[in-house]
């Protein structure tokens, strides 16, 4: 792994395309931490959330999530401003909620970066799909209960015409769901599942702003749970976790020192 | 969070399920670094890998993954130790590869816990099923090639009768399929995926000992990549990785400072 100095001999920055994880600075890689605190510049969006946003000075943070016009910013413009910074000599942090790899457009980021030649190095990190409900005292995979886990995005590209996903084949997995950003969608989608063929009783839990301060759980079935958001008022970032291991929660959450929201449970 | 100091106010100590990241030191989390140098003992087993084990003290380190007389260390001796060291007051890290909840048990951990009113935290760590593809250049999901990944284990629990892995299911989804612990597997699943209606030239690749100073990668396709395993040797641990996302690695490597295996590729 190269030091995170800056430029290469030619002058050129490298680029590191950084997962934050789900929100609390702990949660952090070592790797992470170091990068954003030797960065030039810092390119985020809102996802890391505010504590660790709240740690980067402001000169060197560059937001490419906020609305321009009623609208975000283009994928375009951030691929360009990553090579733009990095061919004036920037150390440059990509940082992204989660891992940046995981419906992240991490992967359309490093193909243009190798398009343009700019060298570039990845960072994983705590996906949010994982720790979201892990907080929670679920685990997303048990030997009795999950032999595989799916994660799926809620919120597909607005350009495409109808759903990629197959909610058919995702119910016949009989593993553990995981949507990502799947609030809005959640009455579609739990209805699809249903139609599949799974079990209106199956237990679902919502993670709302995993790990930050104010994360909220709330907890029902594929029968309930839309009715259970609306009551709690979920938004968005959240995560649903749809199977038997959703469960696990009220088993373990008496003595699960990470969560303080289990008088909040709907 | 709580603090890591060790005991609750009645003399019982905190359980730690944390998980350690790949291998790379670097990778681990900022609390997982720091609940290792703080707790009193650490219960491991051989997939943190050796550069996170060989920094942790021997005289705190026990190693409940190895074999004794021919056998693996029963689960029911991990719960229990973990149990007899809290009440003795110890603050306990269960450091395990990756992410606790990814097909690491640390569900039926939780629950023995909880059951055994014992005080516990869970600490996520960056999955190898996502990280391994990611240091050798492949997203785990694209915007343009897979809605949707799933994560199975190749090495499933030798007590069940059958497979409880769907794999008609999971080629069905469309999206990138990562198996874990599937060296030895592979020829198996590689067959029930073909059988299952995917593509034999789908591509595929290999990561063996993901971030380890060591990590060798080894692509093909459904259709090659056993004898590509066999011409390389690759041995367990290691990611497969099955879908379109696998062909990202030849477009970006060049470009990849994470990866020094670029040469290797069979």
């Amino acid at each position: 792994m190269s030091e995170g100095d800056g430029a290469a001999g030619d002058g050129v920055g490298t680029v590191y395309l950084v997962g934050s994880g789900p929100g609390d600075p702990d949660l952090l890689t070592v790797r992470a931490a170091k990068l954003i605190e030797l960065a030039d510049v810092v390119l985020h969006d809102k996802l890391p959330g505010p504590e660790i946003l709240g740690r980067i000075p402001e000169a060197k943070r560059e937001d490419v999530g906020k609305r321009a016009g009623g609208e975000w910013t283009p994928q375009e413009y951030t691929n360009r401003r990553l090579v733009e910074l990095a061919r004036e000599g920037k150390s440059v942090v990509r940082l992204k909620g989660g891992d940046p790899f995981v419906f992240g457009r991490g992967g359309e980021e490093a193909e243009h970066l190798a398009e343009a030649g700019i060298p570039f190095e990845i960072v994983p990190g705590v996906t949010s799909a994982i720790a979201g409900p892990a907080v929670a005292g679920i685990p997303v995979t048990h030997r009795d209960h999950a032999s595989s886990v799916s994660f799926v995005t809620g919120h597909e590209d607005p350009t495409k015409e109808e759903s990629a996903v197959d909610w058919d084949a995702l119910a016949a997995t009989g593993g553990t769901i995981v949507v990502l950003m799947g609030v809005g969608k959640l009455p579609a989608y739990t209805a699809e599942l249903r139609d599949a063929g799974l079990d209106g009783d199956t237990p679902v839990a919502l993670i709302e702003r995993a790990t930050w301060p104010d994360m909220r759980v709330a907890t029902g079935t594929l029968d309930t749970i839309v009715e259970v958001r609306d009551e709690a008022g979920i938004e968005p970032p959240a995560i649903t976790v749809i199977g038997d291991v959703a469960a696990t929660r009220e088993r373990v959450v008496e003595f699960l020192e990470n969560d303080d929201t289990q008088g909040d449970d709907e």
